[in-house]
């Protein structure tokens, strides 16, 4: 019996993409092969290459100046790429909301100066930090924010404002969730697991001014995004079947009438959750409510026991992966595009259920 | 129907694994979800991990003291990781056999003396060089060889004597064809799209004293293997569903009597084929018979439209991807591990008729 998998990445695919995907492993079309064994260079994996780009760029309705990168080794490789290739007078601000922009943060610092404009860090990362654009250096190479913060399931509210200074976004784990104005954003980046397909691709998309020749600097080819940019991310075999699953992720959410029926959707199946959460008197929410994540939603009883008894409990009943972050603790239910609503809702009664056996 | 595909990568994989990956894409075991959906830190996902490990060690022997890491990027990357890494001194060697024998050394020009000791590329790279150990640098941080060189169809007859200078390796189109003594090698690396997994993954076997310390170096995160080492390959979300294909082709290897057994097989298959070329009056080898690789055999007829009807009326035939690298022409059959030998008995069956009709 299929389970709802609630874990934060890998994370659950929408069925119809993993039946396809089972319906033709075996042999594509008519190809007399498996996707897996397609030559990169061959014909029929050029189509779905192409047609992977091309359904990103429609879905996500990417502007023409714009590439659409597919690269390996997710968001932690783009804690150095991004300053490698784009910190060209040695110098960045970040918002530090959570781990991973912390990360980001710190893996700069390798590179130049890193600077932090504003932290979250006192409340436990709790809320997205109000921004005074006075302490934004106007000279910085980029600004970096984490858009979606996975583990405290806080979401920027609205865009800090750069000016001419390029804004850099982590969406690893809120892309393909909502509609995005791409032309604010001087570089998105994601990892896949989350939205996008199985672990093993990470998507980049970056305004065509910022991709720099560094042919005669130090900086490994591998990590240039010209490489990629010059060679349709084909200069060496870019991980092919995730590629091809993407595709179908991509097929499948233009199916349901792409990205704003996916935010219609994916805010009914929050709002059944927090809505719930604010009404328990055992379980609460960990963050403001402006701040909230449509994608990641961490919860807790204030009982450390309490918390394991409702996981290992909800767990038996085929509610998996719904601890939160090893670093913090308590729970964590992310709700991503292809968790359906049925899942949520299932998992509010058990809640409710266990919440009247154990108050 | 399927295929006989010759593509050398992503390459053909073995039809027992790709139909038990298709049984199970859908719902692995009792999961109640797909391998694509695991997170990678639970423990159903934990077991595909360390069971492939397991098996690495065990189908290739690797001693104790030589750690197993899955990384991305393919050997690209590692033609940046290993200078990077390794490269303490600033100096290495390097034999260029190759176009990707010789990407590693240009790369590694980026952070140091990068030393040729030999070329082959006088004869455009038809055989392996003679070594004369007086020119290798002593003191050289690592002494790098292509083993098995993908696009000219060479391979190293015996190794280098390298004394105390660490042996590094690419075997990625060789690894898991016949059985290494992974003692004589410092380092040891292969993408997957070969003998391995679908592309995706890239295997590094390393000696431990080679893992440094560079966390307060400049070297990105992702690319010292002591982030790999000291986490299992479990830093940050690895490509799963390759590791897990990695774990079904070492089963299916282990099943076909581990690589005494490919070994034999593989000889076996590149003989049907090498012993038509060397009778054919149409076809020649382009290898000199001692530095023959058993994996890819490159051939020509001497005439381009001869060599361009022959792939075109060969993939009418189904036998696909005959085409030689983009770099050089004529034509290459990759016969990999999971190739059968009756789709080399076939496609020599399909030359003979061909040489017929055309002489």
């Amino acid at each position: 019996m299929r389970v709802y998998n609630f874990s934060a990445g890998p994370a659950v695919l929408p069925e119809e993409v993993l039946k396809k995907a089972a319906s033709e492993l075996f042999e594509y079309e008519n190809s007399g092969q498996s996707v897996m064994e397609m030559s990169h260079r061959s014909k029929e994996y050029e189509a779905i290459h192409s047609g992977c780009t091309a359904l990103m760029r429609e879905v996500l309705a990417i502007p023409d100046n714009y590439k659409v990168l597919f690269l390996q080794g997710g968001a932690n490789m783009q804690f150095d790429m991004i300053p490698l290739n784009l910190m060209n007078s040695g110098k960045a601000d970040f918002v530090v909301t959570g781990q991973w922009a912390g990360k980001a943060q710190s893996e700069a610092k390798r590179y130049g100066t890193a600077n932090i404009v504003a932290s979250s860090k006192d409340k436990t990362f709790s809320y997205i930090p109000e921004l005074d654009s006075s302490k934004f250096d106007p000279n910085a190479d980029y600004f970096h924010i984490c858009f979606n913060n996975t583990i405290f399931g806080t979401k920027f509210p609205e865009l800090p404002q750069t000016g001419n200074v390029p804004l850099v976004a982590d969406m690893s784990s809120c892309i393909l969730s909502e509609p995005v104005d791409v032309s604010k954003y001087g570089l998105i980046y994601a990892c896949a697991q989350k939205n996008v397909a199985p672990a093993g691709v990470t998507v980049v998309i970056i305004r065509e001014d910022l991709i720099r020749d560094l042919k005669d600097s130090n900086v490994p080819t591998m990590l240039q995004y010209k490489t990629y940019a010059d060679s349709d991310s084909l200069y060496n075999t870019p991980p092919t079947y995730s590629i091809y699953m993407c595709k179908l992720v991509l097929e499948w959410v233009k199916s349901k009438g792409g990205l704003t029926a996916m935010k219609q959707y994916n805010e009914k199946k929050a709002a059944v959750l927090y809505n719930y959460l604010d009404n328990s008197g055992l379980f609460k929410s960990t963050v403001e409510k402006k701040f909230r994540s449509l994608m990641n939603v961490p919860f807790v009883t204030g009982k450390e026991e309490i918390d394991k008894k409702f996981i290992a409990e909800a767990k038996a009943a085929g509610f998996v992966n719904l601890a939160g972050h090893r670093s913090v603790g308590g729970m964590r239910a992310s709700i991503y595009n292809a968790m359906p609503i049925e899942g949520v809702e299932k998992l509010v009664a058990f809640m409710k259920k266990f919440e009247e056996e154990n108050t």
